[in-house]
């Protein structure tokens, strides 16, 4: 079998940029999250629904990865928060250095949360650190109980699991608490939240939990667990 | 914005090996078919059913691409049917040169059908031809409708597209003729067929589609369309 590898080199700039990255969210206190999944699991429906519970106690932004279309930034836009757009124009993922020019069009000194909502792959995003401070996946029933185990390295680098379309389980053949087991024998230290995105159910612990990681980075305590 | 892509060499050097294989598939008369999705879109489930229907009509043999489990191969294994795993070990995506020595293990001359399903990705596997005569994309439309124009690829190299788990359309958002008419904006030539793996519905018109093809390449006819 012939693999076809990043050569090293890219991955080697893109670490060295995620540190410049790293230390400039320090510097202005900003917590930010890497949101990674499948295409398709409700990454924008969840963010959408985070942002309308986060209005008023939290100042948001988010950086919106796209192949080509603006269709998921104009979605968060109409929400009143700052959004800048990403086209990758044909590429799978996001890098550290497609993060670094998008920062100029922020207020960093006006935001405690930055989200970037990666593009929809659960393989190639998982490579590129960006310079966040942690990474959350989600994933829904409706693709089946298998994809922990099919694609663990996105589980395995995440603090945070959003488990989406709950409110589809009765007409799926999804076993929800062997898809927790199996997600929690990839990552023991995973915390997991049930959520509908569609009928805004099962948010409260997800958003305390960003609550609890924005404090502890304005307070500058590690962001480890 | 700066972009990873893939080294020239790379993709000129997979398209040879490319050739060699479809040169190959022609000397044995065998119609091959490279199966792109989502992950969770039900591109196993799918081809189960498939297997299903297609069973004492045509000889068929099954390549799984997977990154790191024999979970799908082990499915396939189930009904019958030759298969062989390849595991990318970490690459997104399959290659022509990863295809080349998994054919060693098919008796060639026994088959008339070789589907090859690629690993779970919207984005990758459409930059990599694998000496295949035709692909097909399964969409799932739990999905949500905008998959078309985000990841418009995959949708235009297609012949077919199988919109899979139709059985979950009554609880869902998604607007399934907006979503063909989509898809015909991408690819007006796009053979449409919907199905619930689930439920084993709607496989008639697909599996009529794909003897068809098989019939075709029998008897040396091109594969357009």
């Amino acid at each position: 079998m012939v693999k076809v590898r990043l050569a090293t080199p890219v991955l080697q700039e893109n670490n060295e940029v995620a540190r410049e990255n790293r230390e400039r969210f320090r510097k202005h206190g900003i917590f930010v999250l890497n949101l990674m999944s499948s295409p398709g699991s409700g990454k924008t429906s969840t963010l959408e629904r985070t942002i309308g519970h986060l209005a008023g106690r939290l100042r948001m932004g988010v950086i919106e990865g796209d192949i080509y279309t603006t269709k998921d930034a104009e979605r968060i836009e109409a929400h009143g928060v700052p959004v800048v757009q990403i086209n990758t124009a044909g590429s799978c993922h996001l890098d550290a250095r497609m993060i670094r020019p998008a920062l100029e069009d922020f207020d960093l000194d006006a935001l405690d949360l930055l989200i970037v909502e990666n593009v929809g792959n659960l393989v190639c995003p998982a490579e590129f650190d960006l310079g966040e401070d942690a990474r959350a996946a989600v994933l829904s029933v409706t693709e089946g109980n298998d994809k922990p185990m099919k694609y663990p390295l996105v589980f395995r680098q995440s603090e945070a699991v959003l488990i989406n379309k709950v409110d589809l389980l009765p007409y799926t053949d999804c076993d929800i608490s062997q898809l927790e087991k199996d997600l929690k024998l990839i990552n023991p230290e995973l915390q997991l939240f049930r959520v509908s995105a569609r009928l805004d159910e099962g948010f409260g612990p997800w958003i305390e939990w960003l609550q609890k990681k924005v404090q502890e980075k304005k307070r500058g305590e590690p962001q480890a667990g």
